[in-house]
């Protein structure tokens, strides 16, 4: 199916119809210039999912968020609230405790369940979250809640440089839904996996197509696993990584949740994958000291399982990293990244492609132009190729390079 | 069992008795002055095993040295030739059959089978290694080679800032043995785990311990997997790592081999397995960049895989390792990377110790004294010691910080 997407410039989680957010200095951070908590409310009860780290050390938001939705990822809900500078990770009893009123503070201000706000948290690892900013800038940010989804995603970046937003739409080819207009936007926080003691990925997804909450479950987690799942910084995931999506339903208000594998939904899906890897693209260019955006594809692997551990070791490899910051063509170092990957081929079988240049045939290295090479380097995207030559799965991972900034940003004393 | 060990000073692989080595400038590098090759040989063919790289791009100095100890891993050895500036890797059934010269050059000149003779090759990937420094640097060195096993130390560096080199002696107590003494000596390189283009561990084992081959494997690939197989600078496992072991059994020449669960071989496998700690811990602390030698301990994992995990995942953490290079105590990152790492266990169970000062106790931080923690970051290693709280299973990792000089050293231009 050939769906066409049309994206909205400047698009974000308020794009779809039934969503107000916005954002405002609350008092987590001392600067008063920051922007500390995003609050997004759906004009009604909606359907709602979501999927989290699988960290041990998983923050009390995280906890509290997963009973949200009943345990099983998926449910109803009516509001998000985070909060950027306290991660309320590492924090006990105490912790889940304030999580749960930072979801109350915001029930009361809405009028709605407690259990149907859901809450994320992101910031410094083991310090136990004050409550009087949310008692003060819940309802004052309420007050003034509109079509503000940039302040959102200004309000939850931590050492991000840039927000991360965007917002595609379509127009149904579906007999039930001709000619319905569905948009699907989102926004996300990503840089370092985990900052001196702070906890990271979040990210939020709106539309206002009928997707039933399951429906948005497994849509949700599929898009995932091929979008911020794929992007790897430095290979750490956080105690407090958040992916929520909110399903409003208003662009198709009577007609009823989409069929089960109908032309709807796959059109749903597919504007859900293509905002999730906007975003996590995004992600990886801002990643810490990022200069680079890095797509690492991989194909010709045995299994898909093979195929995504082959591209993250690559994607992962310091020495790769660091010799694409160098604007170093350095096949070697893929090659071995690829070899010790644990995935099953032979080195005879293996092709490597960076910027288009063969560099590596059937396990041999290939000369090329260095001064081409530097040259194609100058570019802000570098995509490497690998082809295993053992299969028929191919993934595709993102990072970025790795820089003196990043040694600088994780490196400088946290206090 | 308690068995002393005595430290030789300036001990290296000439230390035990029946090896002869040495090092010289062949010209596989440009810099005259830099020794580029390294030659040891042992009296008469002796007792040989040899453990090597699992990357498949595993480069022909492997594939030949694994086929001379009959692709079992041991058998019998007269020499070891290694040189340094090309590592004969990614260079397909040419780079196999120079590997094979390699050795015959070097047989012909002891006088020996080539199959007697082991190879390994470290430097530059993807180029073809020439026979001409061999032809005429093989024949010099065996002219004049004695107990020069710093010389040959030396010849097999590449990044590494200084040469690794251990021997230490026992007095056996075995009743078959009482009162002789024995000694194990030992050299490596290490450094980062491909540099540039280049592919890197090597280390090389000595004694005069009368050991049979099948004994020196089973000791030697125990060994290797408590010391060299638990470094990791950067995760990176190279195209050419390879460690080998000879047997002289010069210390006791008409005694036989050590008896299977004989005291002397308990004795001799505690003195093996400190040469190669020792070894492994000063290829951490030559880390390409580095400025501190860093010790995961990790215990109460569920099992030994766990532990290692555990252990590992904390090593090859960027984020931990460019902590430890900014003096930050972040149990943080290390809690995350516990965490991220697969073990199973809960984080109200886990204690972590950064230089023996608790910073989370069941989980939860605890306060400690910033200026007393600055004060023991000034150590030259760093401990941190972590317990998961879940069994009884426990291990060492041996890594170094992650400086701004790491990133100079593998981000500049190679060229």
């Amino acid at each position: 199916m050939n769906i066409e997407l049309t994206v909205i410039p400047e698009g974000g989680v308020t794009s779809p119809a039934g969503f107000k957010a916005g954002g405002i200095h609350a008092g987590f951070r001392k600067n008063p210039g920051r922007l500390d908590m995003a609050l997004l409310e759906a004009d009604e009860l909606c359907p709602a999912a979501g999927v989290f780290t699988q960290n041990v050390f998983c923050a009390a938001p995280v906890t509290v968020s997963r009973a949200h939705l009943d345990n099983q990822g998926y449910g109803y809900a009516r509001a998000l609230v985070v909060n950027s500078g306290i991660a309320n990770a590492a924090t006990g009893s105490v912790g889940l405790e304030n999580a749960r009123k930072m979801a109350q503070i915001v029930a009361d201000t809405v009028q709605c369940a407690t259990e149907d706000v859901l809450v994320a948290s992101t910031g410094v690892i083991g310090t136990h979250l004050p409550l009087e900013p949310f008692e003060t800038g819940v309802p004052e940010l309420h007050a003034r809640l509109g079509k503000n989804g940039h302040d959102a995603a200004c309000a939850i970046m931590t050492t991000d440089t840039v927000s991360k937003e965007a917002a595609v739409s379509f127009v149904s080819t579906d007999a039930d839904f001709e000619g319905v207009t569905f948009t699907v936007g989102g926004m996300s926080k990503g840089s370092g996996m985990i900052m001196p003691n702070m906890a990271t990925m979040i990210a939020c997804i709106t539309t206002d197509a009928p997707v039933s909450p399951a429906q948005l479950h497994v849509a949700l987690a599929t898009a995932a696993n091929a979008s911020f799942n794929k992007v790897t910084v430095d290979g750490d995931t956080s105690t407090n990584d958040t992916c929520v999506a909110f399903a409003s339903g208003k662009a198709a208000p009577s007609a009823g949740f989409f069929k089960e594998g109908s032309v709807a939904l796959a059109e749903f899906t597919t504007a859900l994958n293509a905002v999730c890897q906007n975003l996590a693209r995004q992600m990886a260019r801002d990643g810490e000291g990022a200069t680079k955006l890095v797509t690492v594809n991989v194909k010709g692997a045995a299994t898909d399982e093979e195929a995504d551990l082959a591209a993250r070791t690559v994607a992962n490899s310091p020495l790769v990293k660091t010799a694409i910051a160098g604007h170093d063509a350095n096949w070697g170092r893929i090659a071995g990244a690829l070899g010790r990957s644990g995935a099953h081929f032979e080195q005879e079988g293996v092709d490597i492609d960076i910027m288009g240049m063969p560099v590596l045939r059937s396990g041999l290295p290939v000369g090329f132009d260095e001064d081409e090479a530097l040259r194609r380097f100058e570019q802000d995207e570098i995509i490497i190729d690998c082809n295993l030559g053992a299969g028929k799965a191919e993934t595709t991972v993102w990072t970025c390079d790795f820089t003196h900034e990043y040694i600088s940003i994780n490196g400088d004393y946290r206090s």
